[in-house]
């Protein structure tokens, strides 16, 4: 049965994003940080880029919440198509939860943003639907991860604990009553030590 | 040159204690939960026992907040004398923090409990002097933690990072602006994520 992972990467002091996310800075004021380790700093490891492989590993579709597409807040802005480019990474359907209707964007490499009104549910289930017998990946960020978790639907969360304090912003778990995953593996760098969670209760995937 | 340490035990979401601190939980609500991986849970690992290892390993000497030495607030109850019972496990010279002047108390097995009220760097100078050769170690709580880090006075940083959510208590980074240290090593167990962090720029102890 295909899983359904979350891969965050998320300071010490528990923040995914800074505050003052903004069209030059998409991960808010010092948001950044969180990423140098699959971002091309020189002091990444083998062990950054194995993280990383997990985090770019191809899915069969995604749930993304509104603020990770952009930063366009309301009604849409129909020129914007999202922080990646003409060319998204994600090379399967991505479904983005948000207040406002939009028709579907296809982009290059097979991306297709999908916007969806009705809420986690529907955009979980729609991606499900769409995935077929591979994974969904709930992509980010804080709100959509915590709809998840409330949810129960995330059976494998990566975290990338990266040593930096934002001190505001996001955090993830607000809210979020109880965890109920426990670590099953774990890869360091001195950027990141990644930890990847598994249900508990769930069988080995 | 002897090093200067500080362990604690974290949650996901950024907590050493739980809320609510008194005789009966000394670690506040659900705090006990930070602590299964060395007080005995049957899932503990190889991996627990080594991280209890780098806890209980002899120091020259402690400094300790005063809400870890005990529930006693304001003036001094005469009959407290820490947590631990009659042999707590320090077995060396122990500073406590504290507005309230009080001799010391020698107990069994090496530890003597100091009442400094001079304030953070008095307490760790008296402690330096008092270890020798050997180090000092920071014991907690959160608020003893926090101005130890901003002191810069900690060399060796271990994290023992949770997979659990406590939503309230409290966290040990609030106030703490720049983290720098740098994780070197990981130990796992599904109970704990065991992190050593150096200070950045500290050559290998």
């Amino acid at each position: 049965m295909p899983i359904t992972t979350c891969h965050m990467s998320v300071s010490l002091d528990g923040f995914v994003a800074g505050p003052g996310q903004s069209r030059e800075e998409p991960l808010g004021r010092r948001g950044g940080e969180l990423h140098r380790w699959h971002l091309g700093d020189e002091r990444a490891t083998e062990n950054d880029a194995r993280a990383s492989a997990w985090l770019m590993r191809p899915r069969g579709a995604y749930v993304m919440g509104r603020n990770m597409f952009g930063p366009v807040r309301g009604a849409w802005d129909e020129d914007w198509r999202g922080w990646w480019g003409p060319e998204p990474p994600y090379r399967a359907p991505v479904f983005v939860l948000t207040h406002h209707a939009r028709e579907p964007i296809e982009m290059d490499g097979g991306t297709t943003f999908h916007f969806v009104t009705g809420g986690f549910g529907t955009a979980y289930a729609r991606a499900r639907e769409a995935a077929g017998d591979k994974g969904v990946d709930i992509a980010g960020g804080a709100s959509a991860v915590r709809q998840a978790l409330a949810a129960g639907v995330v059976d494998e969360l990566t975290l990338d604990i990266v040593p930096v304090l934002l001190g505001s912003g996001e955090r993830v778990f607000d809210g979020v009553d109880e965890f109920g995953f426990e670590p099953v593996d774990v890869l360091h760098s001195p950027l990141a030590t990644h930890v990847r969670y598994r249900r508990t209760g769930s069988s080995p995937g």
